[in-house]
């Protein structure tokens, strides 16, 4: 037995990237069903971090997707950039009139959700995408199952691939995959019960590799470092995580206290060859993913959205097509600076296994150039905090 | 039959380094014997490209060794970068307050041999150093043979090996060598007769490769292409070599002419592992090489006899050994910011033969952050224009 339901725009997945399109959709007047194959408990708990760029947080503020984000979220003015045992700080404001705002991604999802619910979207959990049918038609269909195991057929005029980077949309719109690149590390993250270190994220890149200092609250850390891919997040203990953590930090007290969780996070670089089919379209992991140190990830998701919700509006509202056609070249023009930029920051503060000391030496002369020059500080900045949103189509 | 000289500077190496050192030297007080393997016709005549930076041209000119440069010289207010079939201007005077010369290396050595002439230096053609004994000692001693196969010893206080990347000092005070790293190309360089293409240096990214445009002349021009590292210069016809341009160049007119010269410069990136063995001294290509591509190479010679001038005249005048001790780790710092810069240039702009896919977009999308951002132009200008240099030792 399959329902078949329609809408204007159907959404697959509800992370950030369809969440907020279906709010800034709805804003517009046009309906959209959305659906995640998780419950929406599963979504709200499953703790993840987050830098919000200036921009991210406007948005969000004056879309009324959060308004808890300026409550709860912590500005930070900037970043520290640790090397040969000394601190270089970024000062975000001072460089680029902006910040950044540490709020994780499950409270922009607890905010969004809540938001879209209160304005009656029909947003559907437990709901699993199988297959997009027509999906280069003018009436893509998506092909889902309850937890149930009743069959959906949600019938559209345009499919939006919001669903991470091992969804289903991505295959019907890039069958061949994307560009990608591995890393030969990963990080090593820990939650601890302790005070904040500093005051802002510091990346420290040490000869023994690369640490992150981050924070979630005044009482719980979130802290990384490089590790083997391999590594198992269980034969580490306390003391061991400690040394490692202390080894790539040199000349910063660190405030220690009980870890209680701890995980390996692999990563790599990842663009769709094709971000459209048709009027079915992907958006953020679903089209790419960036390695975390640049911060980019939830952001990019961002980007996307604000850049589509235009291409829609001009379809649906005012049936130009046009816009969607230039959908992809617009955003894979951001999509390719953040992929750079993540690239570049990663590059910048892991020590590759197979480094020589040419690259080690030449690494070192590459941070000391960086942080000595304002304006290179100011081009980290400007990225980090974020560029303009791309609006013109 | 062995001749000995005593001096208090011996310096192996009559090129742009060892010339200026005398030069300094001399307008301290303290006398230098330069030697050179070489004859003055084969220095003066052996065509070299040449960017000068800005602080490298007022250090000619106040210190009376060219002025000529000011007068024949062609001060450059930026440089091209060329991708995508598209130009971006980089304004040397509007992003940093300073421009750079172009003012061909043979040139510059031409001046320093007739001011140093004219001066009553003691300088020798056609010596050619052989091995520095007692390099450790307060006494070193340079010895050499003369182009009649007389032997020469030069006693000094000090030793300075400006003698090049093939060197006999390096040997002596870096016995192992030095950090380094290859580079999968070279370049096809060309001499021709033809009005300039452009008034500055055109840097062209494009999919079949790199291409640098520069001048020489108003009638001669001197422009290079990537090749395959062991390509025959005599293996391919003028037609072939103006198609590689143009293919390299999109949506660039270039002005061609009868190609007068070709050569294949094959290039890496060094590094002596030791800059310094007591009273024994390495700089310029002697003590690092760069890629060509960032114009660092003679600028930063310069910069490291700004600094060792400083050391020689605290050990010879004042009897402070401190800043001799002190040059290698002080001279470092700026060698390594300029191996990245020069290393950044050249990945920035080359196409690796091993490049994939995602390499060659996350490359365009550096060229879009970098040429959208002022402080991103204004972070490569500073770097091209020339860091100030260091002179606290």
């Amino acid at each position: 037995m399959t329902t078949t339901v329609r809408t204007r725009v159907a959404i697959v997945g509800a992370g950030p990237a369809g969440l907020l399109l279906s709010h800034l959709l709805a804003a517009a007047g046009i309906g959209s069903i959305v659906i995640d194959r998780r419950e929406r408990d599963e979504i709200e708990r499953t703790v993840r971090a987050g830098i919000l760029e200036q921009g991210t947080v406007d948005l969000l503020v004056s879309s009324d997707a959060s308004t808890r984000v300026l409550a709860d979220g912590h500005r930070h003015d900037g970043i520290e950039l640790r090397f040969d045992g000394a601190g270089h700080r970024f000062d975000f404001p001072a460089l680029t009139g902006r910040s950044v705002w540490l709020y994780p991604q499950h409270e922009v999802l607890t905010d969004l959700i809540a938001a879209r619910l209160a304005d009656g979207q029909d947003l559907r959990f437990g709901v699993t995408a199988t297959a997009v049918r027509d999906a280069a038609s003018s009436r893509p269909t998506v092909v889902a199952v309850d937890a149930d195991g009743a069959e959906l057929e949600i019938e559209a005029e345009v499919v939006v691939g919001a669903d991470g980077s091992h969804g289903v949309v991505r295959k019907t719109v890039s069958p061949t995959g994307g560009h990608f690149r591995e890393y030969p590390f990963a990080w090593f993250g820990i939650l601890c019960e302790a005070r904040p270190s500093n005051d802002v994220l510091v990346y420290s890149s040490a000869d023994a590799g690369f640490a992150l200092i981050s924070q979630r609250s005044e009482s719980v850390q979130r802290m990384y470092f490089q590790c083997e891919p391999d590594t198992d997040p269980a034969a580490m203990s306390d003391v061991q995580i400690w040394a490692e953590l202390r080894k790539r930090t040199p000349g910063m007290r660190l405030n220690e206290g009980p870890i209680i969780r701890r995980d390996v996070l692999r990563f790599r670089s990842f663009v769709a060859h094709e971000l459209r089919r048709g009027r079915t379209v992907l958006v953020g992991d679903a089209a790419h993913t960036v390695p975390p140190t640049g911060a980019k990830g939830m952001n990019l998701a961002v980007a996307d959205v604000v850049l589509l919700d235009r291409a829609i509006r001009a379809l649906l509202l005012d049936g130009d097509e046009g816009p969607l056609d230039r959908f992809p070249e617009v955003a894979a023009r951001r999509i390719w600076k953040a992929q750079h930029f993540s690239s570049w920051m990663t590059n910048l503060l892991h020590t590759a296994p197979d480094a020589t000391d040419f690259d080690r030496r030449r690494r070192q002369g590459e941070l000391h150039m960086l942080t000595g020059s304002e304006s290179g500080r100011r081009y980290l900045a400007e990225a980090y905090t974020g560029w303009p949103f791309d609006t013109a189509l």
